[in-house]
């Protein structure tokens, strides 16, 4: 470590480093299977030492939900914006959740906690709340910006389609992990991929026509 | 009790009645959130008194998985062979989802279970991938009977919708569940819906048709 280091920065690098072996134990374990006794063998530091830097095991598994999101969230949408109408965006949406895994090991922190925390830990619930409701909101905004434009069909509704979006993906996830094979997460994607395809009002395939009388 | 219940019944009837008090347990708690403690103060017994009818705690939750298992596919199938046809059938499926909640306290054991033992217990898992494989089946059969009758279009793939069907309704679950209200569920069902009238092979609406020219 560069001796010029200040003490603040060690310990952020330190708190940081925290969060990157304990993150993943949550993951996979949730929080009543993970213990402090866990994070400090993985970590190599004693109580003291990780008491320095988060108050309770709360923080600590609420600070590891918020450094798991930021790092999926970064991951699922960083090429979004370059990706040119709502169509294109919304398949990327799809595609990258099903041919990307989780950055962190354990599957997705959303789906994880939310099982985990719905009948426990408020907080925990809470911050996935709002997981999901910023992940529902990204594709909202994607829906309303290809209505505006004309490239989406008017009559559809944003929060459904963000819904139908999120639910089977985060299904298909959990099937595909207790299964073994990616074989309903390409079910998913196909499905998705037929709904967004009957969003689209520029194509003549949507919404899909018989064809025309002889 | 009546006094010619035999000591084998008694032991049934304890048995059962440490599953009924189990169960919703393990299912709001988990697997390592839920203590064997905890199940000795919900049911009142002793160690003892609960060991000599459960060997370890992985048997009691294995035992507790199979049987909210079997009391959901009854609550979620028992009206079914009474329903006529591959189309009404399968919207009896996902409206009983939507409509009648989970027969055990904490939501669907499936789910739970799933992401509780993805990363961990081989024996909750193993039973957890034999409980979906078993409901993708139930599905894929309603799908094939109705393929084979000519209601149902012959280019559709079972598996395909099976996955459709359970991924959309576990995620919407989910997510219905850390928001606290119902909407994505109806959601859920509302996409399911016409995913199914896709399906049929008689309405003159599947696939959706514009209008006839003037």
């Amino acid at each position: 470590m560069p001796q010029n280091l200040t003490k603040s920065k060690k310990g952020e690098l330190t708190r940081q480093r925290i969060l990157e072996v304990a993150a993943p134990l949550f993951n996979q374990r949730g929080f009543a299977g993970c213990s402090i006794h866990d994070v400090l063998e993985a970590t190599g530091l004693e109580k003291g030492g990780l008491y320095r830097h988060f108050a309770s095991k709360e923080e600590l598994a609420a600070e590891c939900f918020r450094f798991m999101l930021e790092s999926s969230v970064k991951l699922r949408t960083e090429h979004l914006a370059d990706i040119p109408g709502a169509v294109a965006k919304l398949r990327e949406v799809v595609d990258r959740f099903v041919n990307v895994p989780s950055p962190v090991k354990g599957g997705c922190p959303l789906l994880n906690t939310a099982i985990d925390a719905d009948d426990g830990n408020p907080l925990l619930r809470e911050l996935c709340r709002q997981g999901i409701e910023a992940w529902k909101a990204r594709i909202g905004l994607i829906v309303e910006a290809g209505t505006a434009s004309g490239e989406l069909r008017r009559d559809i509704q944003p929060r459904r389609i963000a819904n139908s979006i999120v639910s089977t993906l985060e299904g298909a996830l959990m099937i595909s992990r207790i299964e073994g094979t990616p074989i309903a997460l390409e079910d998913a994607r196909d499905s998705l991929h037929n709904l967004i395809a009957s969003l689209d009002a520029t194509s003549p395939s949507s919404p899909p026509r018989p064809a025309p009388p002889a």
